[in-house]
């Protein structure tokens, strides 16, 4: 089955197994709005619901962890060899999109499906796993589930984080959707990494590039690391518009517009030497409770998000901004203060498995692009926790954490077709 | 009664009936967080019945015309002779100060009772009137009572003008307030501009030029023109902060803040030109129901405010706003939208009056500064309709349009004595 011809004939009869799930799953888990399956919600375990009953259908192992994630296994012929492990998550961002998470389940599944179909039983076992509560939006913490999983959330965060639209906590929300915080709550794991063949995460681009270069499917190098501050403030004062000649303004907005278009140009410049990095200034605004069109604004709020492969990049990056706010505001009267820094690692692929996998792609003439991940993942955890981890990416339209993205399925079918290949070769 | 020594002796005496009227009319329109003396509402009302009592027990001729605008006359020895009138407006901001508006009218009174107790009667009249619903934050229309009284304010705007916090009609204000709002929606008008010898308007500075410059008074050379967009709007894309590109974004917030970036450098080079001019973006922000620490800012909002003497001037910055934008626009592949732009005239200080004053400040020993007024004044309005017009500012720290506006008594004392000069001295 190792040919393209075999691989891509194996595939097909279980696409539709593919759509039938994306189908239920998406019109389960509409709200109206959008997609929404929030972490330990009911579209949340609709979708957990729908994918094991696949998996019975498919006569696969099922099991669940205390954390609620979902294993559904397909034994391999030979116990003692370390399973794959494939999967994404099950959660959604509010009014996101149907693709985002569930693409990486779904393709487990259904290579288990071709596996099936083709009475082929790898010495491997294969592990497809659907994972809760990866997004930040929801607890304002991410990669919940898997984390959980792998031991490295720490436990005290299970009474101290609240989910953002209910305000109870993370270990309340655990209990109450039926999964059993206590082994969590005394810091126990479910899954032990150096008993992982390998995890695989397939997952839509949640940007634009492949759809720029009308390319399928990318393979991952790399998720960025994050530098981030949600509490940005430019204080300077309130006064008359009219009133107050340049050079007695204290004009929070001009001041804050000046650090922007500095951080800009500076980005520009580091683009240009080659710099891995993406900047953005997400929420920006006056007082609504104090500004009008004839007042000097007084205060500006602002976050800061940026991205990078390299620590070092961001370290210079966040003295470049407090050095040039610095310079601002002793220019302008204004005083810029930032509130707390957070900051996640840049996390590589393993080297070997990217490059089996480009090998493969290039074996079965798919075309593809080798590229970074701006998004965080729950790649990023399984990578930090010492399984070697790689990443497919599908080509989407429109972006994702909204309806409007959109994974074609003969695009899908070229990353499950790339990901058999993996399956089914020997490393 | 023409030597300095004189109008201070003159005026000592008196200074305690301004103290009682500020203290009085302060306390009793003080709402917990400010002054709020709302156009045609109670706190406005009580400014008029303080003032109209005062005046009563001066023994003058009190009026109220179809506007409710006040007129308290002391009557000229020679009623051939057309009268000063002197006055400023009742009303103030939400959360204004005690006296911005207030201290022009008790400026006249002062005058008056100043007059009496040195027993000189000028063969002119002196009407010192307290005009209704000047601030603009209220009804969105500025110089309400102003324009009634001078026949200068559209009719039809009684019935579509409404104030923000009641949502009713200025017309069904009017005459709630006990006035008779039919001569004005049929177009008649009380004052006759013709009749009238000067006005004069004193008023605190609503900027820090006098307080930086450690005057106590400015005598004012014209009132700015005003060119207002409150609704412009930067378009771009919602994104993924993290997924997408440089050269694939469309970030409102970094192309915004690009044009006033931009349009602040401009400001420097045409002050150094010697160019007039202030500039304010008071409004701007994203949309709080889309934006996020993770998402490029697919949309801004912002208000546009320029002052400038010259209509020239104002007409250069709004087509050097449009191409920038338009610029900005096209190179970062996001739209620059501007709703209406109102415009209002620039208007110069009747040149003999403002001589006159000069020549008072200049024989009494006043420091004064000769000024622009940044911000509007019923004064513009008197102008306008082509009677001769004169300001005088008097210093006020801590700005204007808050609570915490303040002008000290000497300060007022001064300025009441250039306008008792100018009152007492022949032409």
């Amino acid at each position: 089955m190792n040919g393209a011809a075999s691989l891509r004939s194996a595939l097909e009869p279980v696409l539709p197994l593919a759509e039938r799930l994306f189908r239920e799953i998406g019109d389960r888990t509409w709200d109206g709005d959008g997609i929404c399956r929030a972490p330990y919600g009911s579209g949340e375990q609709i979708a957990a619901d729908v994918l094991a009953a696949a998996a019975g259908q498919l006569r696969l192992e099922v099991k669940t962890d205390w954390a609620g994630n979902l294993y559904m296994t397909l034994p391999g012929t030979d116990p003692g060899v370390a399973p794959y492990l494939v999967g994404s998550h099950l959660d959604s961002v509010p009014r996101g999109g149907n693709f985002d998470g569930l693409a990486g389940i779904v393709a487990g599944l259904v290579s288990i499906a071709a596996l099936q179909s083709s009475e082929i039983q790898p010495c491997h076992g294969i592990t497809v796993m659907g994972i809760r509560a990866e997004e930040n939006a929801w607890f304002g913490a991410q990669h919940v589930g898997s984390r959980l999983a792998l031991g490295t959330f720490e436990a005290s965060l299970l009474d101290s984080t609240r989910r953002i639209d209910t305000d109870r906590t993370l270990g309340e929300h655990i209990a109450e959707a039926g999964f059993d915080v206590g082994p969590l709550q005394r810091g126990e794991h479910y899954l032990a990494a150096d008993l992982i063949k390998s995890f695989i995460e397939l997952h839509i681009e949640q940007g634009p590039v492949l759809e720029s270069r009308e390319l399928p499917i990318g393979i991952v190098t790399g998720i960025r690391g994050n530098l981030r501050c949600g509490d940005c403030v430019c204080v300077g004062a309130y006064d008359h518009s009219s009133t107050v000649p340049k050079e007695l303004r204290k004009d929070a907005v001009v001041a804050a517009a000046e650090l922007v278009a500095e951080m800009d140009r500076l980005w520009d410049t580091w683009l240009a030497d080659g710099k891995d990095l993406v900047l953005t200034f997400g929420q920006f605004g006056t007082d609504r409770n104090a500004h009008s069109i004839t007042t000097i604004p007084g205060e500006v709020r602002f976050s800061f998000d940026a991205r990078c492969h390299s620590n070092e990049i961001l370290a210079d990056l966040k003295s470049e901004l407090l050095s040039r706010a610095e310079k601002i505001g002793q220019r302008r009267g204004v005083t810029f203060r930032f509130g707390r820094f957070s900051q996640g690692e840049p996390v590589q692929m393993a080297d070997a498995l990217r490059r089996r996998l480009v090998a493969g792609a290039t074996e079965l003439g798919l075309p593809f692009l080798e590229m970074p991940s701006g998004a965080g993942h729950d790649a990023a955890d399984f990578a930090l926790a010492g399984v070697p981890t790689a990443m497919i990416f599908v080509r989407n339209a429109n972006g994702s954490h909204n309806p409007a993205e959109a994974m074609q399925i003969d695009d899908f079918a070229v990353g499950v077709e790339l990901l058999l290949w993996l399956l089914t070769r020997p490393d």
